[in-house]
């Protein structure tokens, strides 16, 4: 039996805090985990930048509110989900997550989970599980699945690797080269064609 | 962070078997889980029925197609959705559950797999992992979450027990009794009440 594990931002959706960074111009926070790999590290700098400018939750909500979906994104989920299972495994957190998942008809997400003081100031943040899209991955499989993972990230590659097949989706040259053996995709037929392939296999 | 797994029949839908039993008029098929604990013997049982009356998958699949939900099932899952992550854990199969899944607008289920012949007969199953509710509940902990857990069933009480929380949703007088210590409730907005108070716990 099989389960399809997919990336949110970048997949499905635009990346959160580029988007966030635009709205408010703030360009110190176009860095993501493409330039900082140190998650930790990277959390903590954006923290600070939203405090030292007084944002909060709410004002990055505002901005996901008005995002839109990666073009064709909900008619792949929809047709996804129709024939396989699908979860969404990423990074990002519960709060800015919801107002995406309506928009895509609401798929279980695994995530993480923000922080956030009684004046809407984000204090902190909860990692579900270390190392959380390999080790979602590994619990899946400990539950009778054979999984099939999708993503663009360096922070993909690990559940890739570690599922019966995957894809990097709409990658950066550099992650692909350095991971010729993983197929690498640009379009959601695509993308539904590989996932059928390897369920008949 | 929380996640809730709740059992499909009695729960958010009729029990399958018993509406196929109706609907072709084979009583022997009233039998459940709740009369007959050992399912590998109750399964050998009904696909013996299925077989001797020449009835495949199509037909079952038929009446599921006619089956409603539980009233108030739809808008119940929709509210929950909203606000916590979902999985629906059922002993049914991938190809019984499909045409319920899209009428709860396609929530994640976690369930077990027909084999069937190219003349659709069934000819057996495949059972996902063993004790699939409580192994399943174990690996959505091990992946970092805290479950709650609702079901009727004598098969739900293992993975309620091994939540932080949970519920007999409609369940037997006699199940009840045996499990004095779990809330046992009847309405969706005591389910709903019930779930969102052990999250403020």
């Amino acid at each position: 039996m099989f389960i399809t594990c997919l990336d949110l931002e970048g997949v499905l959706a635009p990346e959160i805090w580029i988007e966030f960074a635009a709205a408010r111009n703030l360009p110190e926070l176009n860095i993501t985990t493409r330039d900082e790999p140190d998650y930790d590290k990277l959390m903590k700098f954006r923290l600070d930048v939203l405090k030292k400018n007084n944002l909060g939750l709410k004002e990055i909500q505002e901005t996901i509110a008005e995002m839109d979906l990666l073009p064709g994104a909900k008619d792949f989920l929809d047709e996804l989900r129709s024939f396989t299972q699908v979860i969404i495994i990423s990074d990002t957190f519960t709060q800015f997550a919801n107002p995406l998942m309506d928009k895509l008809a609401w798929p279980t997400i695994m995530c993480n989970e923000l922080i956030v003081g009684p004046d809407g100031i984000i204090t902190g943040y909860r990692m579900r599980i270390h190392d959380s899209k390999v080790s979602t991955v590994k619990a899946l499989q400990a539950m009778g699945y054979d999984t099939i993972a999708a993503g663009d990230s360096y922070n993909d590659v690990g559940m890739i690797k570690e599922s019966k097949g995957g894809f990097l989706f709409r990658s950066t040259e550099g992650i692909k080269k350095e991971n010729p053996d993983i197929p690498a995709i640009e379009t959601y037929d695509e993308l539904l064609a590989g996932i059928k392939s390897i369920m008949n296999e």
